[in-house]
């Protein structure tokens, strides 16, 4: 994830400041949300010059949504545990790390606080879940080609119904996450999609 | 659902005045979002005296959890259809509804958005969420009565379950909100409550 202490990147000073700047950016949203970050902040935190920040982010919206598309680049890969309750179950376990974290979890929370009221954030919020939801969509596939999951299974639905329990706990209900409501949240997709669920032109289907 | 206009409550001037400004407060949330929210500014919408507003809510935060608590008194009663499919796609529909209408979606956002950075507005948008999933819980523990689903059933997340497809849609994926959505999240909450995902003590159970 981006800004993770000790990650290692290649690139020259470009990537450097880049990578400092957006750290300086996940700290910033942390403390302060999306409505108290201010590029000149941003720039002292990085110690970057303000003109550098301004003129390759021009604006606090764009700063959020390079953030994003980094958090994207950066996230970690899927894990093959070579079934798909495994696999499931890693991707929840997963998103319940990364939503409990504090650092993590604040920075979630911060941008989509902040994609409920500016669209440039929307769309780079919405491409950062479309990358990872590609990212995890193959376990299902794989599923499907060994014979678990029924032909013309969706994909995509299956690995949204694994985090979207989880979310909603976290920005609706206030309901624990913890390690058992992960397995639940796979549990509870895995069975779905089993029962045909998620089939397209099956029940329920769009 | 609070300010819907031509709504007829009982009381006298105190719950006029109430009535008045919580209209008031979700118009305001909806133009500017939290962060443009301000009790002066309310009060002139709702045609009420500023020391009026100033004394019975004292700040922000304390106007949207009242607002919040509104929500919760006027929602709409749960629809029952008779059998679980019935009523769980009643209860994915009613959610999308409001999810998508422009007010009450701009109004959710606004409060969900506050909620991440405000934790009286969390407490109180989580008191909202659990009088919502208690008013629609009987319907799951009615199709155990009625052997529609395994006893030990864990109704609340059922109706979680339903719910949460939508806001991960909502909020993050930023994936189409339509009808067809809505059963696909009710079909796949039963398909799975039928599996027996949902049974406290069953598998994945909490």
């Amino acid at each position: 994830m981006a800004g993770t202490p000790g990650t290692v990147r290649p690139g020259g000073r470009t990537a450097r400041v880049r990578t400092a700047v957006l750290e300086a950016a996940g700290d910033a949203l942390v403390e302060h949300g999306f409505h108290g970050l201010d590029l000149a902040d941003v720039a002292r935190r990085a110690n970057v010059g303000k003109t550098t920040v301004y003129r390759r982010w021009s604006t606090v919206t764009g700063l959020v949504a390079d953030l994003l598309e980094d958090m994207a680049e950066q996230s970690v890969a899927r894990t093959d545990t070579g079934n798909l309750s495994g696999d499931l179950r890693a991707n929840a376990r997963l998103v319940v790390e990364t939503l409990t974290d504090p650092r993590q979890g604040a920075l979630f929370k911060a941008v989509i606080a902040a994609a409920t009221c500016d669209e440039r954030t929307t769309r780079a919020l919405n491409r950062f879940y479309a990358t990872r939801i590609e990212e995890w969509a193959p376990c299902v596939d794989a599923a499907v080609t060994r014979g678990e999951l029924q032909a013309g299974t969706d994909a995509r639905e299956v690995i949204r119904a694994v985090s979207a329990p989880l979310y909603y706990r976290l920005l609706a209900s206030g309901d624990p996450l913890d390690e058992a409501t992960a397995d639940r949240a796979a549990a509870a997709a895995e069975a779905a999609a089993r029962a045909g669920a998620y089939v397209v032109d099956g029940p329920g289907a769009r």
